[in-house]
């Protein structure tokens, strides 16, 4: 049994369940995937071009996706942003930065407006702007988001931001893994959630199959929000943000001495790539967040989203009966 | 409608809503409240010694209440858990340390153990030791609790402790501050919920009048969790946890310069205790959960009580009307 939300009806999908447009991980095949499931399926971009856009929505098929950018790198080449529109996304989402020089093409194309937040402050930003949808986003979500310095988590952020942005429709992002979690967001006030690390362990995700496995087997005191997988790919991310991601050997070595890694960064970033391309969990980032507890398996994306409701209407069910 | 859950069948109470024991806060009267209304009140011992408990327990009048010690203060003192024993509380609350040596003279003297956690690892552990009811705690809570750096937020922490420890009851603490909380706690499998801040801003808490205005006009961006209120009250908190409190002139001027403020002790201590005294929350700490955005009068814990179970009922009639 479907869950009909300001959301759903705003999409005509069936179910409140977004995938998040995680870089290298949310191709074109597991957006789709979500989609065809009856969710909303979101390709990442991530720092990657226009080529890569490309082909990730033919990958897609006929099924229909949005996409999904990091807003100050997005910033460094715009044009992206007309290659992804010229392939008629239902949604784009905007993460990370100012989004402000991008809301016109996007509304223009007829495409929705998806803005995800990190503090209430940036939720009363996104409506100004005129965002579709806001996403709250805690920070135990799994790769880049506020750092608990400035970000907010998940429960007690989406009922205010619920209240200070309506009636615009809300998603609750950042620890969601479960139907447990997308009963609690609709109870919370959210109309759905944007769901990342949980489709990582799926078969059409583009991550390394060692990263899958590991997503499958790690749990959520196993995570750390850092630097230094950033500083060591040479990615150079606005101070504001950190990113969650499992703690391994390079995180162990390096969280807290960065700028001994940034002197390090000749041998240490060639180490680093190497690592990544043989798919080595212990030196490569494996972004994650909190949820992992919740994920034991790696299967196809579309059981994924029928498991979600399926758990999610038994949760509701649950909690109803304990009315007296 | 109350909420039938294990804890309110273990208890023999209305509603799946306790009150966290705040020193200084949680006296006697307000958790009286809380239990006349319902829920279950707990006194709040924090640092204090062996006469405030007895005044306390004194201010409770005949309602059943329980109590909560920090467990690495009660550690330096211990008689105190014997001297709250002999008021029979219904339960007794141990947070932040090590309880074992605790565990068998609170249980055979009949009072429920409740055991609060920050972690996964934390919950095993307090099941092993017997915990008959265990909270899971958020970093977004007020007062003390697990840094980000080792602690976990409420939305993933609370299913996987429910999963880790079952059967054994679980409450969901940080950010719940309204019957969306309540509500979403259930969802997420927890069997009710720990609320502190909320309670703050009531008639009946120990706090002074100018705390509780801050509560209610504060938002839940204006927190951080910090070590310099206790480095400034001289309290030496183990090294794995911080305090989330409001943002204000005393945090704006040492956090990040603990050093300095250590340094400079001889003059803070004395600038901190007398602003204090005054009620000066420009200087003194004001405790304070990311809920704070759902907090906006001062009210009777009755009717907070009320409300709260009102709201979970609307929110979850609201989310079990979005099935089709």
């Amino acid at each position: 049994m479907p869950f009909r939300t300001p959301f759903t009806e705003l999409f005509g999908i069936r179910h409140p369940i977004v995938l998040a447009p995680m870089g290298a991980t949310s191709g074109g095949a597991l957006a789709a995937a979500v989609t065809h499931a009856g969710g909303l399926g979101l390709i990442g971009v991530g720092y990657a071009d226009e080529e890569y856009i490309n082909r990730e929505f033919d990958a897609a098929g006929n099924q229909p996706v949005g996409i999904g950018f990091i807003t100050w790198d997005l910033a460094k080449n715009p044009k992206r942003l007309d290659v992804a529109l010229a392939r008629k996304p239902r949604a784009v989402m905007l993460s990370f930065g100012d989004g402000s020089p991008f809301v016109r093409p996007i509304k223009e194309s007829g495409a929705k407006l998806i803005m995800q937040v990190q503090s209430l402050a940036l939720a009363r930003e996104a409506k100004r702007l005129g965002a579709d949808v806001v996403i709250a986003q805690g920070v135990e979500a799994g790769g880049h988001g506020g750092d608990p310095n400035n970000g907010r988590s998940t429960f007690p952020l989406v009922p205010a931001v619920v209240d200070a942005v309506a009636p615009v429709p809300v998603l609750a992002a950042g620890g969601v893994a479960d139907g447990r979690g997308l009963a609690a967001a609709l109870a919370l006030g959210a109309a759905g959630v944007l769901i990342g690390t949980r489709f990582v362990a799926t078969a059409e995700a583009l991550s390394h199959v060692n990263v899958k496995q590991r997503v499958a087997a790690a749990g959520g005191d196993d995570t750390l929000r850092t630097r230094v997988f950033d500083i060591g790919r040479v990615i150079d991310w606005p101070e504001e943000y950190t990113g969650r991601a499992l703690a391994n050997d390079f995180s162990g070595r390096w969280h807290g001495n960065e700028a001994a890694l940034r002197q390090a960064l000749d041998t240490e970033r060639l180490r680093y790539f190497a690592a990544a391309g043989k798919g080595d969990t212990g030196t490569m980032v494996v972004w994650a967040g909190e949820g992992l507890d919740l994920i034991r398996d790696v299967r196809p994306a579309e059981k994924i989203v029928e498991r979600i409701v399926a758990e999610a209407e038994a949760a509701l069910a649950r909690t109803s009966a304990a009315r007296i």
